[in-house]
């Protein structure tokens, strides 16, 4: 007699998983969430995002990338929801956008309700934090795809900005270049940073000058932009925002400079956290990789008219010019030069 | 010296594998859909929905299970997509919703452009027959997770509903149930199918009666609903709609069923399909076990008024009436019942 049980699908732990997610969902909750509508579909009243005139919706997906794995290494699994939330709702704010809702989808081989429960908080923390309803998620329990305490997750957000306030619009010289800081990793670069340290045991190996472990300074959760996004946004005449993510700032930023001009990114402006000179040390990696995998301490880029340069500063804690945009050759190729 | 390369991540792959996807992403194409803003986000007009009065967005979330496992070892890709945008269109449409948009997420542990491009054909083509927009996507690869050639997929839509033509509403004594085929197992119950099958050779073992083999009976995708519950939303007085996957009849057509009713299903007013039949042998699978697993046959219930039973009986090839709605005492724990 086969049974789906014995087939390695827990329903009862799936059950027991959805009680004890329950009050981390229903934290998220923000004008417009309706819940969900017995199990087939999350509702979010548009009536809700009220001020309006004409609004477009901007929808984004992304995961944390193998930092999972390091985080099933440890058995830590709280912080990879701060990671998802920001790796989605910070590509998603660089359109301008405000964020309404979030959805997940966390993938596992052995359903733990403990480690799910982990997971949702941390998502429904960051999703409180941005200003997003947890609408809605899935659960994947997948047999013999990956061992126990190990996951992926997936996230997916959506949005609402202002037709005429789509970013990137009027980038062009006499723009400067903010940059907001991200004191670690992010989410980025994980494969390379899992493959540099994989002979270290990281719960024991102590972080040079802290009380803390290499695993727990490399798991550290990424920094949430949104929130501070729309502070300049609201504020400011913000021309561009730029998530500095997988590939780092050439391409990533490269996405809001148009034709005839170029990012000019002065790279001693700001001196790269202390992780990040760890990682290259201990793996031997070139300048040029690191700026292609790593953020390398600046996780976001604002855009906006050099007279509100300081404003912006004011507006973010550590915040600092990185540089400015310049007049080039419209068919310039590389849209974002080092100085 | 470490580059990312070399810790198993290759750019130019994604590369490759995104220029493959862009004309099966552009196929997608309906109106509202403004494409995507420097990769940022993907961007949907809400003034192209039209006729809206009091909308609400409606957005869901699934996966294709273990099939993908199976699909895998079949080396057979592009009918994942459909599975996967069938698991959560058909969802979103119980709740009376038109879809707008879906987004994609592919994890890998190798990123095999060919492979890619076969899961996303097969996605954009079932966005194309659903009529929603591929809006935007994630290809994940995270070396070391998943052995090459292995793959998880997930997805995400979104959809609009008018307020007051919002699922379930008026489930009552007096409605009949209009069965939905599916001549296959959708995506779900694959861990289980794979136990029973796991000592066959699912490419070469010749399935009964036809010129096929056992995998690929196995792997044949989903049958889309929304289309014909589209239609019968547009033609008809439907109160409610039950999308049938996981834990059977008696959890997903229970979630539509209100206090004071249950809805009563005759199992005798079908024929289960062939491939029920076949995995209940092999692996010696109770008739409860296989009635929590599988769809048995019936992968979307429609609730209508009796007097409207034939007319939705001729809107939707094959579908048939399979119970009806009766008064139950208020407190009644079980919403579903087998007559």
């Amino acid at each position: 007699m086969s049974t789906y049980r014995e087939a390695g699908v827990d329903v009862e732990a799936g059950e027991d998983a959805v009680d004890r997610i329950r009050s981390a969902v229903a934290s998220t909750v923000r004008p417009g969430v309706l819940g969900s509508v017995g199990g087939f579909g999350g509702l979010f009243d548009l009536a809700a995002i009220g001020h309006y005139q004409d609004p477009l919706l901007v929808s984004s997906t992304d995961g944390v990338g193998t930092k999972a794995l390091l985080a099933a290494e440890l058995g830590v699994y709280h912080t990879l929801g701060f990671d998802l939330v920001a790796m989605c709702v910070d590509d998603l704010v660089c359109t301008g956008a405000e964020p309404l809702f979030f959805l997940d989808y966390v993938l596992v081989g052995h359903l733990d309700p403990e480690l799910v429960e982990q997971v949702v908080a941390g998502i429904a923390a960051a999703c409180r934090e941005v200003g997003a309803g947890l609408l809605g998620g899935e659960m994947a329990e997948h047999p013999g795809q990956l061992p126990a305490g190990e996951l992926d997750l997936a996230g997916f957000c959506v949005g609402v900005v202002e037709r005429d306030r789509l970013l990137p619009q009027r980038v062009e010289p006499g723009c400067v270049l903010v940059g907001l800081p991200s004191p670690n990793l992010r989410s980025n670069g994980f494969s390379l940073v899992r493959k540099v340290f994989a002979d270290r045991v990281l719960t024991d190996e102590a972080w040079t000058g802290a009380g803390r472990s290499l695993g727990e300074v490399l798991l550290e959760p990424s920094v949430l932009f949104a929130p501070k996004a729309r502070r300049l946004l609201e504020a400011l005449d913000v021309r561009a925002l730029a998530h500095i993510t997988g590939g780092g700032m050439v391409p990533k930023l490269g996405r809001v400079v148009p034709d005839g001009c170029a990012a000019v990114v002065d790279r001693r402006s700001w001196e790269p956290p202390q992780v990040f000179t760890e990682v290259q040390r201990a793996g031997a990696i070139s300048d040029d990789e690191m700026a292609r995998v790593f953020n390398l301490g600046i996780g976001m880029v604002a855009v906006v008219p050099a007279e509100e340069a300081s404003a912006a500063c004011r507006l973010v804690e550590r915040a600092t010019v990185i540089g400015e945009v310049v007049a080039a050759r419209a068919d310039a190729a590389q849209r974002v030069r080092w100085a």
